[in-house]
């Protein structure tokens, strides 16, 4: 497997930082994920995009193009050839003097074999727990998964797939995923704020928008437990219908036609750009 | 400078990490700081506990005792024999298959030279300002300082020398330090929610029970500025007058005759120690 470390291309098992870096003595660094097909990067624009935007809000300077970037990701992929690839791009804080302070970034790329949702997770469905937590500065794609990992014991002992955050009854993103509503009005809604913009959310309200009325504004816990239909979108989800939330069925708990019909446009989407 | 790593004593340059741990990954891990003045590590056994009571809160296996960990320490502090040392512990998510869930974890124990506060540093005190912000899982010492390192172009721009959280009015502590009012009528009074219970805030704490009335309870921001001194602590910092808060001078803008007390005490007890 191959990665790329600062200005080099290396075997996995050298991608190692020093114990120094800022990302392992305060979680401090930024990330972008995205996913290939065989050679093909999708949507690599849009996530290198928010590469840099993480990295410019973090403070920490990107000493390359996005055009070398992506070039970078074109040669990791060849290298690699697998099915499905996950290309993980990382910016951390540095090696830094005191442990505090923020020195000069390390780039690291890897590339690895993924399996992304098929139609088989598409018909079996999420299950999800909400849980009040608002991540710190929401819109920057920051290495801190604090609460997310945290949570991940309770996950199993609720035996469900994932959890929602919300803060005084309004309800944000999964600690990996976006979520939609559809309204029983037949209404796409999804947040707006206080949320990381997902490039699946931002493909998805794209194809909605011809043929629904799309709202991107708050949502309240009740409106969710109310919605006709629920998903999440993400790079490695696609999107996923979620069956139930605390325990209580969305619809009924079963794929809605909605869902459906954008799940279809989607991967039609992403066979255009293969 | 020597380094503990797993079950080894290893060279400071190599003790690095392979990018898959999931402190890299999602900045989980938590750590320790304890000072040693020669060989001597001070306040070690308090430090100690709290570093298995952050590990089990994050649940993360630590499969050293307390007691061994104390002889690693001893040992390393053998080795290096520095003036002063900074000793820090990490303990983190370990090496993840697939870059989110918990594996077998890290320790990383490292020993370095360090400057803490002198007396000087304490007559000229510091200034700070206020950001409201809680930090996640307050009573855990995780190594999430997203807020605190984000902060830092802030501090340096307001030419300040920290920065206080708070959070719908109420401080609750600074990224690295507790803070201490004392209040006109000669009260000590430190927040008791919310925050990291730092190992020299309980020492101030106890130091300070015998000579005057002590209460551990939410502050509101306005009777910050109302107080007639205010002190923060920690492991480097010792005590250290605040002289003033977003630029409002506390009481005459000099160290105060309490925190001047409590400081002399604290150097005492610490010379004892030694």
């Amino acid at each position: 497997m191959a990665v790329y470390f600062n200005n080099q291309f290396l075997q996995d098992e050298e991608a190692m930082l020093h114990v120094s870096d800022l990302s392992i003595q305060r979680g401090y660094g930024v990330f972008d994920f995205l996913r290939a097909v065989k050679d093909v990067p999708l949507f690599m624009a849009d996530h290198l995009e928010r590469f840099k935007a993480s990295a410019a809000g973090m403070h920490l300077p990107l000493d390359k193009s996005l055009d070398e970037l992506g070039k970078i990701i074109k040669e990791l992929l060849r290298i690699s050839l697998f099915p499905e690839t996950g290309v993980r791009l990382m910016l951390t804080g540095g090696y830094s003097s005191n442990s505090y302070s923020f020195s000069t970034p390390n780039l690291v790329i890897t590339c690895f074999p993924i399996k992304a949702a098929t139609a088989t997770d598409f018909e079996r469905g999420l299950k999800i727990i909400t849980y009040e937590h608002q991540r710190e500065l929401p819109h920057i794609k920051s290495i801190n998964y604090l609460m997310a990992v945290w949570l991940q014991p309770l996950i199993a002992e609720k035996q469900v797939d994932d959890v929602l955050y919300y803060k005084n009854n309004i309800i944000t993103e999964c600690p990996r995923s976006n979520l939609f509503i559809v309204t029983k009005d037949n209404k796409l809604v999804t947040p707006a704020h206080n949320i990381l913009k997902g490039i699946t959310r931002s493909k998805v309200l794209q194809l909605a928008t011809s043929i629904m009325e799309v709202e991107e504004r708050d949502i309240q816990l009740k409106e969710l437990l109310d919605a006709a239909e629920v998903f999440l979108t993400s790079t490695t989800k696609k999107i996923l219908p979620v069956l139930s939330v605390d325990g209580s069925a969305i619809g009924n708990a079963l794929p809605g036609p909605v869902t459906k019909n954008l799940y279809e446009r989607f991967i039609e989407r992403e066979r255009e750009f293969v």
